[in-house]
């Protein structure tokens, strides 16, 4: 049977996602924990891959396995295996023909920064932190610029596998609570460190050190030199895929902000 | 000179507060930064010891140093010297008659609780976990029985320094943010553990394994046979330390999910 997992994870803990010599990514530990509790090899496809020090609250991934479980089963069975670190959140009996990746038709990213003159202890690795103080307004009216399809090559990475750097934008947003900003933004899908090119350029923009309307340009040059630097991963969250209907998946993560719940 | 430092850290990486042979606790660390620092060897003063596991928002701490530095390179010095999972978030030169301990007048808690079916990875070490479901307004309702001043031998642990078991709880409420409960209490002092045995009670009247006056039957035993098991440390936030407003120091931590900021 197939079976479609939620995932949470703290990225602090792993080398991303993907399977690597050292067994310390998200991959290597939730295929052993697979392994402890169904006795067979299975191999986790994952919807969106991330890197070290990336988090998630809204990971999906599917398996082929021969064991027969209630969803319930897989979800307590597998978590009893896994280190406080990653989880299971949820799991679904799906059909051969669902894919975690190719039926993605979206996926949603959360960026956490801590804007205070001092660092924070509880947030280290949890959010990016920018002493400079940031414009949350004009962060948010320079997003207007990216919403829709647009070739994204100013915010591609090399080693960037994706076929086209031509994404759909199709919701950003940026709000403040208190000292952190959140920004948000779903796509049909993203290039490499698509999300934290443009959140470099967007703390360009919510510092001052860039005008609003820099952010066309940046997108118009389709170069990655005319972009800011690459803000941390560590702000970064996977937070929700989404999949067609018929599948009946949950596809919201819940923060760890005690934002939006 | 004598030095008053707020303090914020993740108590998941220390053994607690008190110095220890491992070297492992926040004190250890702290004078060890201090030491790189001046090059002296000094002895950091807390306004209330943490356990293992608890963290602090707003911990106090004084020192006294020959050298001598101004505020600011208090702050950006000994930060330069400790580990991303503690830092100092302010600094302030103080009257030598100023105690950490001593000078305090209240101190005040926060307990996170994650109230979900599943446990959330990313809240792992940072809230409690209680998957049964818990109705917060039986657990606001209780409270009423424990502001003032009392006895609270109940909730008192063993090996408690405490002259006295009469305490005065001047504030208490308890809040719900979505999946997460936030309980908060202010008193002139705390016995050893009170606050996780307070809360150990909350979540049974939450959870309506005791109605909700057995709050006021567990005060009045003052046994700490009539009370709940202690509950987790990883929920524990020491947020605020309260002095006289002559010694003009910030007195409030900022809690690490985003709300009340």
């Amino acid at each position: 049977m197939r079976v479609a997992l939620g995932l949470e994870y703290d990225g602090c803990a792993y080398e991303g996602w993907q399977t690597q010599p050292s067994r310390r990514t998200v991959q290597d530990v939730l295929q052993a924990a697979v392994f402890k509790f169904t006795q067979e090899k299975v191999k986790a496809v994952c919807a969106g891959r991330t890197d070290a020090g990336v988090h998630a609250t809204g990971q999906v991934v599917h398996l082929d396995a021969m064991a027969i479980r209630t969803e319930q089963s897989w979800v307590r069975g597998v978590n009893s295996f896994l280190e406080p670190t990653v989880c299971v959140r949820w799991a679904r009996i799906v059909p051969d023909d669902f894919h975690a990746r190719f039926s993605a038709f979206s996926r949603s990213y959360e960026y956490w920064i801590a804007n205070e003159p001092m660092r924070s202890a509880l947030l280290a690795g949890r959010t990016a932190w920018i002493f400079r103080p940031l414009d949350e307004q004009r962060m948010q009216e320079a997003t207007t610029s990216l919403i829709g399809t647009h070739d994204f090559s100013s915010f591609r990475a090399a080693g960037c596998q994706s076929k086209t750097p031509i994404k759909t934008i199709s919701e950003m947003s940026v709000d403040r609570f208190g000292r952190l900003i959140r920004i948000r933004v779903k796509a049909d899908g993203f290039l490499y460190h698509m999300v934290r090119n443009i959140v470099g350029c967007l703390v360009y923009i919510g510092t001052g050190a860039r005008p609003v309307e820099w952010m066309q340009e940046v997108l118009e040059a389709k170069s990655r030199d005319a972009a800011a630097p690459t803000s941390y991963p560590a702000g970064l969250y996977l937070s929700r895929v989404g999949y067609p209907e018929k599948f009946g998946l949950p596809d919201k993560g819940k923060s760890p902000f005690a934002v939006d719940e």
